[in-house]
């Protein structure tokens, strides 16, 4: 790719379009915006411009200016990625969105919001939640941005019962590479019009083009909300409870599986109290329905069948603060671990096979003696592996010898045994900067084709995020 | 668009892929293959074969084959479509999916199935069925194939709280135009794994590829179901009856809205009986929970937010049989309407704007003096009106004076109203050969140049399903 350099001529045109103040170029300013939270710093780009527009239209002026002078333009939302996919690795234009933070409209009737892309999770649900509503995904940080979310199709624990963020987008105002915008879809629950481009632009990383509105479905709040603690003596006990529980036909919101170690980590971090301190591995789920005593026969139902498999004890959680805990530290699991984390991995494989996967992932850790802690989302399938530098033993941390040379076969390993497992290399992060050479591991030469003849048509340039998801 | 014409030759190599058998050449052997459930037979054209392959092999094979002489394709799944969609327009080759009928596994362990294209909604619920586990979408006529289902991302009644088929498609093996074999997705419930040409094939119409196989998820059946018919005295009533259900935070699996007249009509078809003559619309509620007591609950709730509205009554179905019957009735007005129909339209707005659309329906009526019942799903706002060349008075039908001249007028007026409620021409039928003068009137040139490029992208030789789609 041949990118034109960004000169002071351009930098003009640019403050012409978006105002002196939301333009950075000095290195110190724009440091925040070489990265996102991939464990490792190795990745950090510099952009030339950090431009922040804060209408679609001043975006659609900015990708014009960006094609005439076929300039790189790596769009950026929140910045908590965890595979690089809005670090700017051919420099050029970041183009933050941070200025576009309105929640525009909570439509009660249409039971849809509409909202610009730059409004961070934690602002969407305060939102919703104010007008009585639900919006069931919970990607992880809630620092992520709606548009950052919708363009990597985030998932999160609550994805069992209610599904991913796809399922909820209904319309989108995109900015394309030549500056002309879309309107995709609407507050439509139902549509058959012609190829979706809307589904094709969820989960596009920001290479197809610039989301910069969408309209989300919503949900009322279930009436009831438990979580459960289930401590077990082994993770592959703690998983292999979980298909008994589907087929016994109760499908929870969520579903987690967690290792003790790694939560008094994090009960460390956030000075939080998990609920439970027994066995090595615990199983978390979250139960709704209409009706406490609906709620209480479904989580019985689970005790039940958990004890059966040798569950150490079941605790229920019915206070809101008791969950909200419970939440935080799950959700701050990987910071806790991050400063001696080479990667997290993200891979999917069959809901039915994760037992056997991470039994398959630790016998990796015994073979290349690397620790590989591992928790995930035990009924959807996305399981994340951490690949450590370091092991934590006796409340301190100690260097995994040899990790340098390890971590790039280990790293293979473990994608040849999701691959193995009918699985694909990212279930809800991405593919980003990070990935992209495993792709052609899981998807057909045919499918990388096409989606290149995809990207081709909409950017035929290949300004847009370039250097993301192929692997050339 | 210039095709080859099918020589004797052509006709050799194609019986030696598939045996001479699977084959048909006579003139009426074919006339079942010239059409769909569309009302009208002049749309119908025939083809110069159809072929029917018995696996994916076989049909990569023929669109080789087709690709290398250009020839058209038109792939054909139950013919239950109703805009012509497998209609072969340019002739060729009708590919008839009728021999791949096989439910290949029902892998309860991971909640999903996997089925081979043309097998039919009513094999699939019975498979289904036969493993205690349940498939929510109910696209009206069970003839209709499972790979016809996703070529139009059907809808139908029961999308209102399980979501329309895309959501249930995880993995999908399709043959693209050069006869190359792509597998995308799997049993996965996450995958953000490059774009997603799994959510672009769905419903392309078979214009992009053909279906072959499909991996649909499952859930538990509900533990119960009820059904509700709640008559009104006039169907504005009926219809703003339902925002005030969601507002109470209760999401029916299905709220559809129907004219006394069309019930009466189809129960003269079917020997079948409505459960209520009352009124001149009704609204039919499918409940689900699990238990008793708790869709009693929602059912009285429903009642009481009925009679406030004016409801004439509230019957509540919760024996089998007698649902069975509601939604037979249902599933068959089309098919009761159709000796006298011009056309049934299939737009689909934001659900708040029913009531209103249906008015401005009323209103087309009234001034055009041409019977429009109109029924559809109330609740996700898919409105299905019928153009009438007949009105149904004192049990006998009468022809509606001036129909040939009025319909294309009154089409457009329906169309351009839909378009006033920021909706899209089709809901879940799909766009196919008779919705597609109207695809400029909803969508921008834009999207539909973008879809025309990923068009040329699978398909450069446009062999597949031509002339559905797109106005030219």
């Amino acid at each position: 790719m041949a990118f034109a350099t960004i000169d002071k001529k351009i930098l003009q045109e640019l403050e012409k379009l978006v105002g002196e103040k939301n333009i950075l170029v000095r290195k110190e300013d724009m440091a925040a915006y070489s990265h996102d939270e991939f464990s490792s710093e190795d990745i950090a780009h510099f952009p030339d411009v950090v431009v922040k527009p804060e209408s679609a239209e001043q975006v659609s002026c900015i990708l014009k200016l960006a094609n005439e002078y076929t300039l790189p333009v790596t769009p950026r939302g929140g910045g908590t990625g965890l595979c690089g996919g809005c670090v700017p690795v051919h420099g050029g234009i970041v183009l933050s969105m941070e200025r576009m933070n309105k929640v525009i409209e909570v439509d009660a009737e249409n039971l849809m919001a509409v909202t610009q892309a730059g409004v961070t999770l934690h602002d969407f649900y305060k939102a919703i939640h104010a007008c009585g509503l639900f919006f069931p995904p919970h990607p992880g940080d809630e620092g992520a941005h709606i548009g950052g979310v919708i363009a990597n199709n985030a998932g999160g624990a609550r994805a069992v019962k209610y599904g991913v963020v796809r399922n909820f987008v209904h319309g989108l105002e995109v900015v394309l590479p030549d500056g002309d915008i879309v309107h995709l879809g609407g507050k439509l629950m139902k549509s058959s019009t012609g190829y979706s481009l809307l589904h094709l632009m969820v989960g596009s990383e920001g290479t197809l083009g610039i989301i910069t509105q969408a309209t989300i479905s919503l949900l009322p709040p279930p009436a009831v909300m438990y979580t459960l603690v289930i401590p077990f003596d082994s993770l592959s006990k703690a998983i292999s409870t979980v298909p008994d529980i589907l087929r016994n036909k109760i499908i929870p919101m969520a579903v987690e599986f967690l290792e003790s170690k790694t939560i008094s980590i994090t009960e460390a971090l956030l000075h939080k109290t998990w609920p439970c301190h027994e066995g090595e591995a615990h199983l978390m789920l979250i139960l709704d329905g209409s009706n406490e005593d609906e709620v209480m026969a479904l989580a019985e139902q689970v005790q039940e069948i958990a004890m059966a498999r040798g569950a150490l004890d079941v605790l229920i959680a019915s206070e809101k603060s008791k969950q909200q805990t419970i939440l935080d530290i799950r959700s701050h699991i990987y910071e806790a671990m991050r400063a001696y984390m080479l990667e997290i991995l993200d891979i999917t494989v069959p809901r039915a096979s994760i037992a056997d996967f991470v039994n398959a992932v630790h016998r990796i850790e015994e073979e290349y003696q690397i620790w590989l802690p591992t928790y995930g989302h035990a009924a959807d399938g996305n399981v994340h592996t951490h690949i450590m530098k370091a092991h934590f033993e006796k409340g301190e941390w100690k260097e995994n010898p040899g990790w340098q040379r390890k971590y790039p076969q280990v790293r293979k390993a473990l994608h040849d045994m999701g691959k193995k497992y009918s699985g694909l290399v990212s279930g809800e992060h991405g593919v980003g900067f990070v990935k992209k050479e495993y792709l052609d591991t899981f998807l057909e030469q045919k499918q990388i084709a096409l989606m290149k003849e995809i990207k081709k048509a909409f950017d035929p340039r290949s300004i847009l995020n370039p250097g993301k998801i192929f692997p050339s």
